[in-house]
């Protein structure tokens, strides 16, 4: 059980907790068994840091034991955000107001999981990628560098919702290469390819992979044209 | 007004609230007055139990006495979530992190509502129903058992958006029948209904009435085939 | 740092805070240096108000000195909200459950902000607005009077998505004119201008301006007639 601390207001450390230097706590912060904490990091007001979760007895998701959650140095977590256990944050990133990131997730370097986003377990997410507030990233996703979610993205991975052995073998999220951007409130079905540097319009249903360097948009998403050199990530 | 005990750390409980037994209580938890907690529930740090509703001046929901809240056997009530005073889960209900149930709700048994749902007024959940993440389940819905709805979906009660007389007469939510399952990030139009086992397509927009053990898919859905044997309830 | 006091069950209040006459607290609430808070406001359990944004190195948002967030009389502000410094509230204001309202933001009278709805930074919302649940309201809107927003509403301001220096020059979000509706699960693409009392159907994707008291609907939405004046605002 965590035990108050008198490093911050009505701070609850939990056993084996490594804390950095010069790290800030906000108010009631529940930081619970074995989290590390890198230097320089911000833990807002209300933060749930190193969750161990509790699954439904119907869940699909893998059980077994978790590594501790680690955070990099100058981490930044915002208020009443929910960070699991078995999750590795690269250095630098911010994870919005009310917004959870789930078990066996690894960030990489200033990565930003924008305000009220749900990033589901076992997901990657690259160096310097961007997701916007209140989008839905599903479980077994791979998000590459660089990559630019807009507001309110959706992805799925469960094309049988529930039913049937053979889903278990089919079920995959999408996958986002280097540098592509999606656009917001844009719906990803499961297993699409977003190649690299290439462009989902908002409000686009993605049915199909979409080609590097090109622009798709619709319901179902089709491609429109290239992607202007101007806006290649390699141009910035 | 809710008093400290022993019982959690920085837990409030408020006056006639009962307790179960091996009930687990996380960190700065608030229980409002008269609710009704059973055997081996956990609540979750900074969760808040039988919130009395603050009603806007100019809204159309139901004033007047709320029952207590009442959580069967078993349930959890995951991180940061508030679950409204005048609502019954049964037993070995799941409300994920940062979840929301409004008054006047009433869920079966093992019913899960995803990290992120809310779950508003006078909707009635029918038993081993599961509700993913980030979904807005509205007002006067009824959703019978063994339903499955992914994530992000989206419902709708009201044709007039706050405007005539005639809306009062005519405001209705869905109506999903049993073992009926809807796909990532479609909105429901009021008062349409899903049949038995019938299926709606991720990202599809559902105007009017899905026949039982159909497929729907697209803007606005359509029928394309019958679902398959394998995938029917009844073959789990 | 804000410091314990005894007007509420663990709450905190920072430095120059001003409280007005019978203020109400919630449980857990953190209240950041010099908000003011209006006569009779009630403030929920785990709210925190006057947050100081932690911009992103990266983020393009607006830096500087915030002036104090300021609560109109008769304000509620409910459980797990996050109102941010720099934003004033009329008096009446709602902010619905674990909804966030982000810095230089101005709100009329009477303005609802619905559940985990959010509200980025410089919008401004005129009187008797009411934003139902789970919506986004981008940064730079203007939404005037009387406007109705139904849940899951999105909008978007940024057509470049993070490349390009013209993108800075051209980032806009919708604009909302008086007594305007717009639909369920919408998605309003950036700059467009919903005309005054016009009404844009559920799951519309509004890709250009809409005429006032016209009615738009579909992907991408098209005027399908006028709006019948039972429904206009002046006839309510």
């Amino acid at each position: 059980m965590p035990t108050p601390s008198d490093r911050g207001h009505n701070l609850l450390l939990g056993a084996g907790v490594v804390i950095g230097a010069d790290v800030t706590f906000g108010a009631n912060v529940v930081v619970h068994d074995d989290t590390v904490i890198g230097d320089g990091c911000f833990i807002q007001d209300g933060v749930v840091l190193g969750k161990v979760p509790s699954l439904s007895p119907r869940s699909t998701a893998k059980r077994g034991e978790l590594e501790p959650l680690r955070l990099g140095d100058g981490c930044v977590v915002c208020t009443g955000a929910v960070v699991y256990r078995g999750t590795t944050l690269g250095r630098g990133c911010i994870i919005g107001d009310l917004a959870s990131v789930r078990e066996r997730c690894v960030l990489g370097e200033s990565v930003v999981v924008g305000r009220g986003t749900c990033v589901e377990m076992e997901t990657a997410i690259g160096d310097f990628t961007k997701i916007q507030s209140n989008c839905y990233i599903t479980a077994y996703m791979v998000i590459e560098d660089h990559v630019f979610i807009a507001p309110n993205v959706m992805t799925t991975n469960d094309n049988f919702m529930g039913r049937t052995e053979k889903r278990f073998a089919l079920e995959k999220g999408p996958t986002i290469r280097r540098g592509a951007r999606v656009g917001g409130g844009s719906v990803l079905l499961p297993a699409v390819e977003i190649g690299e540097d290439a462009f989902v319009g908002a409000a686009s249903v993605v049915t199909r992979d979409v080609p590097a360097r090109t622009l798709v948009m619709g319901t179902p998403a089709k491609v429109v044209r290239g992607v202007p050199d101007e806006e290649l990530l390699e141009n910035q």
